[in-house]
């Protein structure tokens, strides 16, 4: 993480840790991508207590080898969020809630959405409730999507854009972002939501593509294979490396301004899909890739161009996105290179 | 029924009913208020094939009682329309859906939010799989909800307001309907979605008031019971007498141009909850009525004024209320004297 090179930050990353220190905090999806990531930092760096639930929901990011180097200082639940006589306790017990938990795949979305409907709405519902029978005043930061908003009717997109979703998961992710303001004005518990867009980086699920291309590439880059982009790949998107994610939820989660809003993550500049996979030909000389026709069930759920405008998060919070594309896959790529074993299963 | 009287509707009610004759027309939550009056038109003045599937839950409306006069014509199926055995067969068959199953309380949503995200989303998400699987291009009709809008940002309120729902039957009806644009794009199907306003008239849940004050007023009326009005009343809304609603399902489904689209209905006349209730007292000699305050748990969920722009199923189908509300009461209070036992089941 690097929050305090930029001088609009609210807050140093010094000043930010500190308020995390000692701290109790629950992280749900803790074994995933960004989960981990966060863990990682509050741990190491914060000095928080954390305890994370996860599922360990197959295909979907949980990784136990994410842990490596904090398993004995976090504790662990497995299980689903769901289950409220399992999350009760450490409800009752946690200052912050990182509301991570859910499933990500539009593709798998589209032929289980029953499944989908579960995990990014019923399971959350459970959480809320739980929350105001034991914590109702609870902060609670949720991991929201821009898959929300569809089809862009115009871009940059803000967060007063029309919510349009196009796929199962982006109609569920949009009602569990819904249940935590519902919660708001029921219970009093303190919500903020992030809206993030493409994010990539260390502990990323590499091992199928249908969590979206950048965890496909970047493994395709590992094992030097020749990369395939749909259609042309000029669909602009925004990426954010992880810990940017990670400072910006951090940076929300104990900012009194931030309770009650939706806020768009992004990178401040959009870049093609075409344009990712040049800066990773650039990390890793003698990739190559070819074009191929867009597969149709991906076509028929693809939002076309995407990118934020993050106005709202860097007025009210200060927050910007600090790691430059090449940066950020440069440190991506030493990261599996060095830990290759657990990202690299077959599959 | 009265659709000839109105010059501007696309077609006479005799060649409306004549599109329907001996079609295969499916209703869900066809014992219900709404499902049921449906019924009645459909089987006794265009001589459909109807059949109906009700899941009976306690304390939604479902009335067997409804069908009198039909119980003979129409075939009806006890079960769960997530139920994909019960319906698959019917699904198959069938030419239009009239897709009104659900729960319609606002406050039993509050307390039981899981029923709801059953009845109102997960159950829709079954039946529209077994179309997707059995029947993709069906004519589908779905019974929205003003509901949807919440608070009212302007009025009258059009469909472009933006959905920002109160409660947990808002947030789940808006899934419900999002799910039947969502199969259009997947699989071909026509959904069409009314989003209803207050209805009143025959065959209404009278026996409890949490569906809202419309039926509960009507009861009082009949059993000569002072009625409470809280917060003064002065809230306004569209009152839409169920002949009228009928009508407009009636011409949505059978319309090429309603396809895909998302209508208002409403009265075309706003009129306040104090304004009904002095109506209900001119239709009823001697009722008294009373002021008291507004209940906490209702006024939480309270959505303020409301009332619709039905401009566009005007200009689309030719459709508007035709009953004024005095004469849609007497109708009502009529047919309540006559069949009491039925509705009239004490709390």
């Amino acid at each position: 993480m690097r929050l305090a090179g930029k001088p609009c930050f609210s807050m140093t990353e010094k000043e930010l840790f500190r308020v995390y220190q000692n701290r109790r905090v629950l992280i749900t999806g803790g074994l995933g991508f960004i989960g981990s990531n966060l863990a990682q930092v509050l741990v190491r760096q914060a000095g928080a207590r954390v305890c994370l639930i996860d599922n360990e929901a197959p295909h979907c990011g949980s990784n136990i080898r994410n842990l490596d180097g904090i398993e004995k200082d976090a504790e662990v639940l497995l299980g689903d969020i769901g289950d409220a006589d399992l999350v009760r306790p450490v409800v009752r017990n946690v200052e912050i809630i990182f509301n991570l938990a859910g499933s990500i795949s539009h593709i798998d979305s589209m032929t289980h959405p029953h499944q989908d409907l579960h995990a990014n709405a019923g399971a959350h519902l459970s959480l809320l409730d739980t929350c105001r029978r034991e914590n109702p005043g609870v902060r609670i930061l949720y991991a929201g999507t821009r898959q929300v908003y569809g089809r862009p009717c115009s871009l940059p997109v803000d967060e007063s854009h029309p919510a349009c979703p196009v796929d199962f998961n982006g109609v569920h992710k949009l009602l569990g972002e819904g249940y935590h303001f519902l919660y708001a004005s029921l219970c009093g518990l303190r919500p903020t939501c992030l809206r993030l867009t493409n994010t990539y980086g260390p502990r990323q699920l590499l091992h199928h593509p249908r969590q979206g291309f950048v965890g496909w590439f970047i493994r395709q880059a590992l094992l030097g294979e020749e990369l395939q982009l749909f259609g042309g790949g000029h669909q602009l998107r925004d990426f954010n490396f992880v810990d940017d994610v990670v400072a910006a939820m951090l940076l929300a989660a104990v900012s009194e301004n931030a309770i009650g809003k939706i806020y768009n993550l992004g990178s401040g500049a959009a870049v093609s899909i075409r344009n990712f996979v040049e800066t990773l030909l650039t990390v890793c000389p003698g990739l190559t890739f070819r074009d191929i026709d867009f597969p149709s069930e991906r076509r028929s759920i693809d939002i076309g161009s995407y990118y934020a405008d993050c106005s709202r998060i860097r007025a009210d919070l200060g927050w910007e996105a600090a790691t430059p594309l090449e940066e950020g896959l440069r440190k991506t790529l030493h990261f599996y290179r060095d830990n290759r074993s657990a990202y690299m299963m077959p599959r």
